[in-house]
């Protein structure tokens, strides 16, 4: 047992729990970069993986530098006293190489793994060694189970009690922009008596994920305990999913998965449901964009990733029906976080502005949702949802749960826009063939979305419209004179905007 | 492009170029962790891949935070400005990708890959994806052969100029304790007229590399213009390969395979034939123990090894003849730098206490590399090597080296051993039947080994010899007495000394 002296390195490390010690320590214990120690502070124990400063610039010798994560998980502060021990490697890193030495893994070993990628015992290479495995070997269906189940496990739930409560929950397999229906079906679905405790990601790639649009509206940022309390008060919720402690692994898993853009099938397939098996949902609907410009690029793979889905997720008890629908075009007439939450106030307040494609592809999904649960019959649930968005159900729904969460802009009008914009002008007569999906959202990125939650893109008209000589098609907005040029600079190269 | 004002963080990453910078300027930058940026100083550029520091404390706006490799390879000191760009992905992110997805790399791609590892382009993350597909999917020979010639060309070369000057090298598949062959084999082959430019490693899991224990006789690590000038003085060298900058790639993919303890086959043969090539060796030795407690397993396993290395040798210009040896008991009678440098002092004294094992093991390798060479007749190499040692020709090249990279100790008796030490005295009457070589390397590791040079133990008796009740068969050394007492009682417990 060793005593050190905390210094708040002022660092998140993103990952796993990482200790900066002096050399002078490190020589002392026998400890080398990238070994695993043990640190206690009271009754809480961290595993860190150590760093080594090489002289007394940084860290003194007596001195512990620590992250933020690390920090966090002791509960200490800077300059109070930790002891630390040497640890042995962890029994997961034997596990690892028996899935890369091609072998299965049974459900005790896959919980070991995700119990130390949730502990912060496993550094990047080793847990991107597991990522590499199972992507490259594969899973098979009881190791995907057996993943979704664990990660389930090692992380918080969001408990609906009550055993008449059906509790719902949707997901789309990413890429399109403009698409979000999340924001339509979620209160539709809560108007007809079913539970929705929805939560959602923001944007990586993409101009906007649902929880940076509905950051626009209302408080998306919510303990665990308010987002329950939402739910109890209005039987749905819209929130970011990365405020709360749900299937943590998953995340984790995520962070390495990206460099080299990892989209194992077992991973996807589990990283979904675990989400949705933490907020307690018994019937979930999974919407596949298809296309040329989607994730999944052919009907082939969308209908085998259906497949996969309805089986892994009958065996962790849950009804999941997927759709597929067109990933080729952009949804709605907004792209980016202000412009699609104006999109999503007009439609709510009955204003024609609305983007009928997106009431449309929102209908059509919770329509399936309301016949999956039993809610409409066999044929009738798309009649419903229409009913229940039409007679205001839905509405008054909205503004209750974007109430409970904390409102901040729900008049269209009030939401702000780039200051600086760019009409495309038709220079031509005719029909819109295609408006590229990816390219509008490589153009919505550049003029800064979605941290910028003024910029974006308007499309004033989409696929199928007529369009005169001289009609703007598009106007793109961006608070950044540089970005705003850039963007149309990119839009002027490479025009994704067929007539 | 941004100007940032440097600061030495006092910190080695141990790989990729990292550098951290204020979360401000981040924002106004759009960067975010793990993207990369482009430094310049002058006409020097790197890449490196950025933290984000969360507050002033660490790191105020409009600084950038480097660690060692980045300072020197930008030749930059604290408070100097440089200038910033933001970077895009690397090729060889794409490249990496593919070998995921099973498919072979040409030349081109490899040379690619190989190039941004010695760049640093490649974070840990990425670079774990490379070696976790070649290890799962394998490299053919074209493959294995492009890695091999791809890591000697993007690192520094020990050139011997001299169209009749025979250059040869010698390597052992590692894990036997005491195998110090290379210290004797060296100086007979140059005292032959052959040129030995030898570059060891230090021990990372065993109780001591070659250049560990050198290291208690003489320097070891000397820039390579001393390398070159001793080569040239002595027609040979031990030296630490880890100072000199020969297939650099080597050594990074090295540090990611170690967490899991990865040995994939293609790498392990470009890794080995690389550093064989980096020094200009025409003719190359290898040893092979094999065993149980070896790293090869099996005959089997050991044959198909020689006959690759045989085969991508022979595709780069080498020479290669492979030797199968016992890899099962330990290889002389010291185990540990301090100890193992004094069996190898007696041994050129001429001392009886000289190990005979390790004696008959080099004149048998050295024979070989005779034979090969064509300084030996088919079938006389042994007894050529052992001519050339017991008539001290050896010996007096030996010192040479030695005195030429800078003597240390060079008197057997000078050597200092840990001030505790324990007995282990026999119990009964017998012959010895096994001495286990994984169980003598743990207890010498944790007396200690590598890095207290005199730490380690030393055997007293070999498999074979006779003991009688109460004669020491082997005795701990250990310069701190928590260890010894560890060590005795791991002994104790695992007792890998059969009688």
């Amino acid at each position: 047992m060793h005593k050190l002296k905390v210094k708040d390195m002022d660092l998140e490390s993103g990952g796993p729990l990482i200790a900066i010690i002096n050399q002078e320590d490190a020589t002392t214990l026998d400890l080398y970069t990238a070994d695993r120690i043990r640190i206690k502070k009271g009754r809480k124990e961290i595993v860190a993986i150590t760093d080594i400063a090489i002289s007394n610039k940084l860290l003194k010798p007596g001195e512990i530098g620590l992250f933020e994560e690390g920090l966090i998980r002791l509960g200490v502060k800077n300059r109070e006293t930790v002891s630390i021990n040497i640890d042995r490697k962890p029994e997961s890193l034997h596990i690892i190489k028996k899935k890369m030495n091609k072998e299965s893994l049974n459900d005790k070993e896959i919980r070991k793994i995700v119990e130390d990628i949730v502990e912060g015992n496993l550094n990047q290479i080793e847990l991107t060694y597991y990522v590499a495995a199972n992507y490259i070997n594969g899973m098979n269906d009881k190791e995907t189970v057996a993943l979704t189940k664990a990660m389930i496990d090692t992380g918080d739930r969001i408990e609906i009690k009550g055993k008449d409560k059906i509790v719902v929950d949707k997901h789309c397999i990413g890429g399109v922009a403009g698409n979000r229906t999340t924001t339509i079906v979620v209160p539709i679905l809560a108007a007809a008596g079913l539970y929705v405790p929805k939560t959602s990601s923001r944007s990586i790639t993409s101009p906007a994920g649902t929880a940076d649009t509905m950051e626009v509206i209302c408080n998306v940022t919510l303990p665990i305990e308010k987002i329950e309390k939402t739910i109890k008060k209005t039987n749905g919720c819209m929130v970011w999913g990365g405020a709360v402690n749900l299937a943590p692994a998953d995340d984790t898993i995520i962070n390495v998965e990206h460099p080299l853009s990892i989209d194992a099938e077992g991973q996807l397939l589990a990283s979904i449901l675990a989400k949705k098996g933490s907020v307690s949902a018994k019937y979930v609907l999974i919407d596949i964009p298809t296309g040329k410009e989607a994730k999944v690029k052919t009907l082939k793979k969308a209908n085998h990733l259906a497949n996969q889905f309805k089986k892994i997720g009958s065996k962790i008890g849950m009804k999941v029906i997927c759709t597929l629908t067109d990933g080729n075009e952009p949804v709605g007439n907004g792209i980016g976080p202000g412009l699609e939450a104006r999109d999503i106030l007009w439609l709510f307040k009955g204003d024609k502005r609305a983007p009928q494609d997106l009431i449309e592809k929102s209908v059509n999904l919770a329509g399936l949702m309301l016949e999956l649960t039993g809610k409409a019959k066999k044929g009738k649930g798309k009649e419903m949802a229409k009913e229940l968005l039409d007679s205001g159900a839905a509405s008054k729904k909205f503004m209750e749960i974007v109430k409970a969460q904390g409102a901040r802009i729900t008049k269209p009008e009030k939401i702000p826009l780039g200051k600086y914009k760019f009409n495309y002008v038709s220079k031509k007569t005719g029909k819109i063939k295609h408006i590229s999906n990816k390219h509008i959202a490589k153009i919505a990125r550049i003029a800064g979305c979605p941290k910028d939650k003024k910029a974006g893109l308007y499309l004033h008209k989409k696929k199928g419209d007529w369009v005169k000589k001289g009609d703007i098609i598009m106007t793109i907005y961006s608070d950044n004179s540089t970005r705003l040029k850039y963007a149309k600079a990119t839009f002027e190269e490479i025009n994704g905007i067929k007539l």
